[in-house]
């Protein structure tokens, strides 16, 4: 485990101040709640609208770079000059990925990869540096949209959950430090519980714009982060993610002409199905294809793993991680390029893709296209919905089975690489492609079924995405919403829950994967089986370093130079701790707190006191102990803790064994709970990091 | 509040016996994990087979009743004995009505309404006796196939999801004391917090197979019930929800002769809307209608519970509740009959009705039925489904109106009669009544816009629901689901939001006044704004009944038989109660703990030691103080309670303030929590109760 995370602060202080306070009007409570209903709105209306943007981006370039193609094939097949649209094709996919990989190396490197395992981490209760800033956002938006111009194996919608937390931790907090603005509203939004609820909310709403999926946008926040189901957050959650949908739709479809027609809910619509009943003897096949995703599913998050452990040691710097991705956008061109051309004869009436603007012609025959050719040449998710609405027939099975292979490759070696970019829609596609194949293959086993082959197609697509990612509920929900048809809700639902079954027998997902890669101090769902047996004693962290109530300001400095605790226990006058006791518990106090306390010279004058409003001045990029400066003659003045401390810590008794700290520090999201002996006297300390050691 | 109502525990017990006990076997763990799978799946099928079972109930009573009393009135129309059909349809909705009445009132009080209030409390922690027993089973499932089939305003949805909460219970208990017997199968799951995952995997189920709604029985389960979202427990709920209504689609399909056709996925559809299309300028009028329904949803309740509050007063014995059943029963038959055959002039070509199976023409033109009677004259689902799907005019606006306002009163003065019987379907019906008259004057005042008015029906129905009900992302998924469609999703969310806020302006859901007007301690999501600056010696209980660690049977004795309280601290010898501190806190024992100890006589020898397994004999139904006879003799002898009782209870000191105490209850799902000073000495003790004051 890295030391290098910090934790949120869920926990409320609950100090003198609190108690001398005057109880809240109703009035500023109304206020406050309307506000958060407000954010909300907002972070719903922006998440939409970068969404658009991502789209125009994309469709926008997409649409030249294709066509250029596109017109310099026809011209070359006759002509034999083919290499001609290679260089093009690889240049642009070499330029737009450059744009790429600056963006992620040199703007912001948390914008890098899908984003989701960062979300999940901060809703878990880890801050991890630099992630929820709006340097980050301009970093995704751009760099996922250059990455899916420059042809590589993946999907522009995983990123828009990252997006959408950041954008509703940027308004809830009415200001940006790196851009240098400060609105001063929503003060009372300047705290990590605030933050974390806006954050879930965006992340939500991030979800729906990408797939249109209000519900599975809630569903998600849910089951990757909040551990507390508090009801008013969950409507208004809900609200947010409908407003984001309902933002993106009306733009959308302004931006194509149908004013008025509300038929683009996300980013990835997978289109209406023709074909959506199915008998329950289908069934069994659906659970079969479900356990077979979860095991390619397995071997992608293995490959996926393997491959990340060779980049942590041998691709470190900039210059090699800009190689390697320039070197990826070139094979992926290559790859499709020779493949379309030399490899494919499939070749089929055009008309027959309902989906593709750009058929080529190739070696086919006139008034035919290339099959192979419309999967490679144009974006992932156009791909897509050709394997899940083309009319039987329309690819051959060699197509289907080589471009699975293929692109299960290329999404394994993408995944990782220094730019955003998200795993649903490369899952997604390989599904697409071996499920089809399977509907094919029944199709002509048993032509009297009619079977077809994109709702196969769907299911492949369902589990391999179930395979790779592991969730079930939220995935069920956002998949059945991205159809826009509940009936394939229930097959869906049972290949997920198949893949999942299955998978987890091999390994975990892949974000789960990634995060203990990194060593983020994540705390599971439960308790883990291994440690009933386990008792505080072998958790908390013995000597504790502690305060008085009473202070001298040249302890509290030595303390907070040389340690790096963010929380101190304060105890009684009679600290003896030859005993291994450490005192009386009487509260803790958080080192930012110490630190504003010195910053403001309290120790002057003991009874001025500061106010909540004093400690978040700072919030949420605290002042560093290093650049406090006191004069060495007020060393020997005492800093008076006892209207700042937190009164009520939450502590057990030594007598506990692990399973109940952790259910105590998950069900109310600790930071810090201090082992106290019968007698009230600290004796330990337990933190996120000496749980998150047992998985 | 009430006194009569029991917690459930929550907590598990700590305690030396835990200690010294042998780490659980990684494969016992397993087993009992498989286990809760299966007992889930089994859950699932049951309460599919019990969805089919009142279905079959309902449709072949219900078409002998019609089809008998339709032949009578072509008979009579003419013959001009309209008196014999009025007869016959007053005294089958007698009949039926007292069938149900009776088993209510004699068989299983505890199955009366909609059963989702309890369900609900049991939930949050309430335990209500005699709600999760086969008998209400039984009387629910008879019962209120039987009021439906009495032609009452109710449901038998809502009903569905109790029925499915006591089969959860049952079958993980393996055993009925009702029925007498005892499978000694999933003995490990003989705990209440067992119980209450099965029980919310029970509910879940119920609403899956009622609504075919298998998410929205999930979010149903969490919006009324889980405080701790938990995910592995989150899957195993879905896991039977799919189940449930997978068994009930199954099962219905064979039964209306279309095997393998999976169309019946709930006791009701709503069926599919063949215009799902809207522009965004339609949801303003979708807000605005979701505000009236808030409104008339409040007034519902408002009237409902001035009802309740009358009812709890005058109509208490059996007698008088059987007479207002077979009052409203009358009027219901008579009023339906009086406005078909006397006042409504609204004849519609035979046909127009896609669902009603018994048009009567009466004084229609041949070729012709009465549309008000085609409301009134079928189950409420066919009637409900007929105002969605009916061609544009099928009704006309004098019809619709009458019909709103009458079945309004009906429904207001049905729900709380002694019988099992929802609000789901009448709301739904009040609501599509309403709904298709806007639709209808819309499409009269711009008739080239295309309204169509089922789709306004639709809108219509969810509104009033959601003003009645208030619950809002579980209700918007279960309706869309009803709908089969998701294009729809997103005016019902607004619709619903909307009604929500507008109705809380008023008064809270119906069965959240329902659930306090009875007195039950539930505890509600959030600490209330009010206690923010209560302390906890505002809310402790302050003279604490503790024992100490080694305590006298006859001390034991006197104290159980004297005081309810279900768990009393335990304290060192060191008690002096004179300064308001009753010792020093060291466990937490439980009532039946020291039952259980008393019965088994382990005074005699202190050195046997009781397993869990002898703690959990008597569960869930343990004996009575008064059922204990000591010897005079060993009055004196002590009991050890050191290695029984709980050694970590949760306790907080007494600087806490409410909010505090609030969050920790219902975070972790405390039963008990020990209030102490500084030296941990005990000074006082919170249980449910004295929270739930504070609303
Ligand atoms: N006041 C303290 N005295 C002694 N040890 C402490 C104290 N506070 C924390 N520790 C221990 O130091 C180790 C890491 O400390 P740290 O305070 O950085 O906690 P953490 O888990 O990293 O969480 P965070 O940094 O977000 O607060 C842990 O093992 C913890 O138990
Ligand atoms: N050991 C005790 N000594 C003194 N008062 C107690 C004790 N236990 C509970 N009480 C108080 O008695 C009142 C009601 O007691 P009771 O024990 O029945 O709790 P409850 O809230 O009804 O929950 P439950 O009955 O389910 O345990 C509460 O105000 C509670 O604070
Ligand atoms: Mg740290
Ligand atoms: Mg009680």
């Amino acid at each position: 485990l890295s030391n290098n995370y910090e934790s949120l602060d869920y926990d409320k202080i609950y100090n003198m101040i609190d108690l001398n306070k005057e109880p809240k009007s109703a009035n500023r409570e109304f206020v406050k709640n309307l506000s958060r209903w407000i954010v909300m709105f907002l972070v719903g209306i922006c998440t939409g609208l970068v969404g658009v943007a991502v789209d125009i981006l994309v469709e926008t370039f997409s649409k030249i770079k294709y066509s250029l193609i596109a017109e310099t094939i026809t011209e070359c097949t006759s002509k034999g000059c083919l290499w001609k649209p290679l260089v093009i094709w690889i240049s642009s996919n070499i330029g737009f990925t450059l744009i790429s990989l600056m963006l992620v190396l040199f703007l912001a490197p948390a914008s890098r990869g899908s984003g989701i395992p960062m979300v999940k981490c901060y809703l878990n209760g880890v801050k991890i540096p630099k992630v929820i800033r709006i340097k980050a956002l301009i970093s995704k938006v751009l760099g996922i949209s250059s990455a899916v111009l420059g042809g590589l194996a993946c999907g522009k919608e995983g990123p828009m959950i990252h997006s959408g937390a950041i954008i509703a931790a940027g308004i809830s907090q009415g200001s940006s430090s790196s851009l240098g603005f400060d609105l001063k509203i929503f003060k009372y939004f300047r705290s990590d519980t605030e933050k974390r609820d806006f954050v879930s909310g965006g992340a939500a709403a991030g979800v729906s714009a990408a797939f249109g999926a209000p519900v599975g946008g809630v569903l998600f926040s849910l089951e990757e982060g909040a551990s507390f189901w508090n009801q008013s957050l969950t409507w208004r959650i809900f609200f947010g993610s409908m407003v984001s949908t309902f933002t993106l739709n009306i733009f959308l479809s302004i931006i194509n002409g149908k004013f008025g027609d509300m038929s683009n809910p996300g980013l990835i619509n997978f289109g209406r199905f023709q074909n959506t009943t199915y008998t329950w003897f289908e069934l069994p096949i659906f659970i079969l294809m479900g356990s077979f995703g979860g095991l390619i599913g397995a071997l992608f998050n293995y490959l996926n793993i393997k491959l990340t452990k060779f980049r942590n040691r041998y691709v470190k710097n900039n210059l090699s991680n800009i190689a390697e991705g320039l070197i990826v956008a070139s094979v992926s061109a290559t790859v499709g390029f020779l493949l379309s051309f030399y490899i494919s004869k499939d070749c089929q009436p055009i008309g027959r893709d309902l989906v593709s603007k750009y058929p080529v012609q190739l070696f086919c025959d006139d008034g035919q296209y290339n099959a192979m050719s419309g999967l490679f040449f144009q974006t992932p998710e156009n791909s897509l919905r050709s394997l899940f609405h083309n009319p039987p027939g329309s690819f051959n099975p060699i197509t289907l089975s080589i471009f699975c292979v293929v692109y299960y490759l290329l999404a394994v070696w993408t995944y990782g690489l220094a730019i955003p970019g998200g795993l649903f829609i490369p899952s997604l596609l390989i599904g697409a492609a071996w499920g089809r194949l399977l509907g094919l293959g029944m199709s002509r086993k048993f032509p009297n079924l009619h079977i077809d082959p994109g709702k196969y197609a769907l299911i492949g697509a369902a589990s391999t995405l179930a395979g790779v990612l592991r969730m079930t509920l939220s995935l069920t929900v956002i998949l059945t919403e991205a159809t826009g048809d509940i009936s394939l809700g229930l097959p869906i639902m049972f290949s997920v829950l198949a893949a999942k079954l299955t998978g987890d027998l091999f390994n975990e997902g892949i974000f789960d994967m990634h995060i203990q890669l990194s060593g983020i101090p994540l705390l599971d769902w439960d308790p883990p089986a291994t440690t009933e047996k386990l008792n505080i004693q072998d958790v908390m962290t013995h000597p504790v370093i502690v305060f008085r109530e009473k202070e001298t300001v040249g302890r509290i400095l030595e303390v907070l130079n040389e340690t790096k605790h963010n929380g101190y226990p304060i105890v009684d006058d009679s600290i003896d701790s030859s005993n291994g006791h450490f005192g009386l518990l009487k509260g803790l106090i958080l080192r930012h707190q110490l630190i504003t306390l010195l910053k403001r010279k309290c120790f002057l004058n003991n009874d001025v006191k500061l106010l909540p409003k004093d400690f978040r001045e700072y919030y949420p990029r605290y002042i560093d102990i290093k650049d406090i400066q006191i004069d060495e003659d007020y060393m020997k003045l005492e800093l008076d803790l006892r209207s700042y401390m937190n009164l009520a810590p939450y502590s057990l008794t030594e007598d506990s064994n692990l399973p109940r700290v952790f259910r105590l520090f998950r069900g109310l999201g600790l930071r810090h709970l201090i082992i106290v002996d019968k007698n009230n006297n600290v004796v330990g300390i337990v933190t996120r990091i000496d749980l998150a050691r047992y998985r």
